[in-house]
């Protein structure tokens, strides 16, 4: 999969040369490919942004450094890639976003900076994605999460080791506590089950674990997913345990 | 305002090294000090992580080199730093929460890879987060856009010209467009309003604007915000407005 990005500050994605997404690129199975605006800036002292017209604080980017890059790499591409802008106005960015966008071969990101850029752009965008109700310096630290979280969707990014069938949100579930070597840290000791090698009793601890942190901390996703029969009595459990709790 | 952050690629946090962070770390404003836990290791293999007990893939980071930093940080500082840990569990991100922080003085955050941690660290930390519904390959991109919008929030990180009070989620409306020279790009004029240096209309249409695009683009937003009377009456004017546009 290939994500062209289109920053102010190319430099910054240097980010992605660790970790599991530094060896999906070596493997060549991710191509990840910043892009400076300001070689596409049209005039010798590469200015890409200017004031607002109708006045206001801060510097709006231009329109035309950005359609001079869209239409370099469409030339060179034959083809326009689906074109991201990273805004606050986009929809919110969640792991059903990222897996249909992992179907994509080809993502072209936009990263804002100052009071945005100018409207005009709009033409070229395919979609617009927010990280979140929160305000960054700019898009590229949004961009990085998104091309982060597609990534390590792509198949081959992932060893199998690494598989992701378990992970929070795949199941709409939060994930259940781990605990690794020593078997007693300070006084704590690992829940005993977790010891015993009884597969069904771990699975069923698991199960339990993963949605009473499910309820406790993120009552909305238990309410989006739908349970199977034995998870909805394992959560009957859970507030019959939680109320005993209580009235302790 | 100071960040130590806790990561196995301390190197990715380069990407404060530009842009207006950059700037405010120059001035001493700002102090990002990410920390890597493999230094802590209490092993001459530098081994941070073990197999989950219990059985299943991955592997688990282990408590104590986090207990080590954790404890040569306080020993350094003679307090503890407030301790976020970086995680899907966490309350969701939001400018609310970036506003808290804001006011904090020093925060240590930290970031989880793999399977996760061993939850034997949670007596360290004051604070969960996630920054939404959606995996990463591990905490670090997360920290950085906390570090990122809090940052922008502490007082002269932003020039007066860079104030963040007309921004998104400011007054929890979205932006109204912008548009900057020149006037006409690819046969699209800037609004006709931005020219005429009437500031009353011009303040009108942009609140309009930001009233529409909050209204078809996050209608959520506009029932968490307190609307003031003219508000109203310019909203009910935009209902007006997108009915006609249905019924042509």
């Amino acid at each position: 999969m290939k994500f062209d990005v289109l920053t102010l500050f190319p430099e910054m994605f240097q980010v992605f040369e660790h970790s599991i997404i530094k060896r999906a690129k070596d493997k060549g199975i991710l191509n990840i490919n910043p892009i400076n605006i300001r070689d596409y800036s049209g005039n010798k002292h590469k200015k890409v942004d200017d004031y607002p017209y109708g006045g206001g604080p801060g510097m709006v980017m231009q329109a035309e450094p950005i359609y001079n890059v869209v239409e370099a790499l469409q030339n060179q591409y034959g083809y326009k890639p689906f074109t991201i802008l990273m805004t606050p106005r986009g929809r919110k960015y969640n792991q059903n976003i990222a897996r249909e966008l992992s179907s994509k071969e080809h993502v072209l990101l936009i990263c804002g900076h100052y009071e945005g850029i100018d409207e005009r752009i709009m033409p070229l965008v395919d979609d617009e994605i927010s990280l979140g109700d929160f305000v960054l310096t700019g898009g590229e630290i949004a961009a990085m999460a998104v091309i982060d979280s597609v990534s390590r969707l792509v198949p081959g990014v992932l060893s199998c080791n690494e598989s992701y069938e378990d992970e929070s949100f795949y199941n709409s579930l939060l994930e259940y506590p781990q605990y690794t070597r020593p078997e007693v840290y300070k006084g704590m000791k690992v829940p005993e089950v977790l010891l015993s090698g009884h597969h069904k009793l771990i699975n069923e601890w698991r199960k339990y674990q993963s949605l009473k942190i499910t309820y406790e901390k993120r009552p909305d996703l238990i309410n989006k997913t739908k349970l199977s029969k034995e998870e909805l009595k394992i959560l009957d459990k859970i507030k019959k345990d939680l109320d005993v709790n209580v009235d302790k």
